[in-house]
């Protein structure tokens, strides 16, 4: 390995998208009190839609919705040093029709805590890569 | 485990420090023209710094320098639902300094491509959470 290339590979969307579907957990990347936040969580395609659970206060909710996030997935191999990551970049919607919620409640992971809301992320922009060597 | 309360407990910054010292990548959450932006990266500390080599060209170097950015890493154990996420926000500059590039590149993986830029991050703040059952 020591004489290869490293190279860095754009992916396709829908491949960038199949890979980050196959994780549990991606984190959404926002802006809180003007500083860039981030916070890891479960998550889940919905249709074309990503949606996450968050611990969010009402201030963090109110943070999140109607504005534009990223949210990436990665995974990366120590071993051999190669590795991917996904980022879908759109607007957070919070999720308030209660079916909805019941519904995607369900299929998610159990929530961390009692704070739990549900947003909604449109996969406006797709983007990905694989690095390695 | 399927009757036990999940907990989301805040991490004191010496422990936070100590976890993301222990994972070979993190995540670098930035603006990039307007938008939210993230990219795992390989990185050290350096002293009290987040240093990382990112694969940036002339205009998303710009855009890192002397601006504030996040430095997140965290874990996840997908088996029984617990993980860690620790994150360090401050002030990004280049690195450029011959002599602290040649000691730092040394001192990180080969890089994945050729347009790799080191940046240094003061850890003004410093937050860490771990979550599970």
């Amino acid at each position: 390995m020591a004489t290869s290339v490293p190279t860095v590979e754009q992916l396709p969307a829908d491949a960038a998208l199949r890979l980050m579907a196959g994780v549990p957990v991606g984190r959404v990347v926002f802006t809180e009190g003007a500083l860039p936040a981030i916070r890891p969580v479960h998550f889940l395609f919905d249709g074309a839609d990503v949606v996450f659970r968050i611990m969010a206060d009402q201030r963090l909710a109110a943070a999140l919705h109607n504005t534009v996030v990223a949210f990436e997935a990665d995974e990366y191999d120590a071993v051999d040093g190669t590795g991917w990551t996904a980022t879908v970049t759109g607007h957070a919607t919070r999720v308030d029709n209660v079916a909805e919620i019941t519904r995607l409640d369900g299929l998610l992971p159990r929530p961390w805590g009692p704070e739990a809301v549900l947003f909604r992320v449109e996969a406006e922009i797709v983007t990905g890569r694989r690095v390695g060597y």
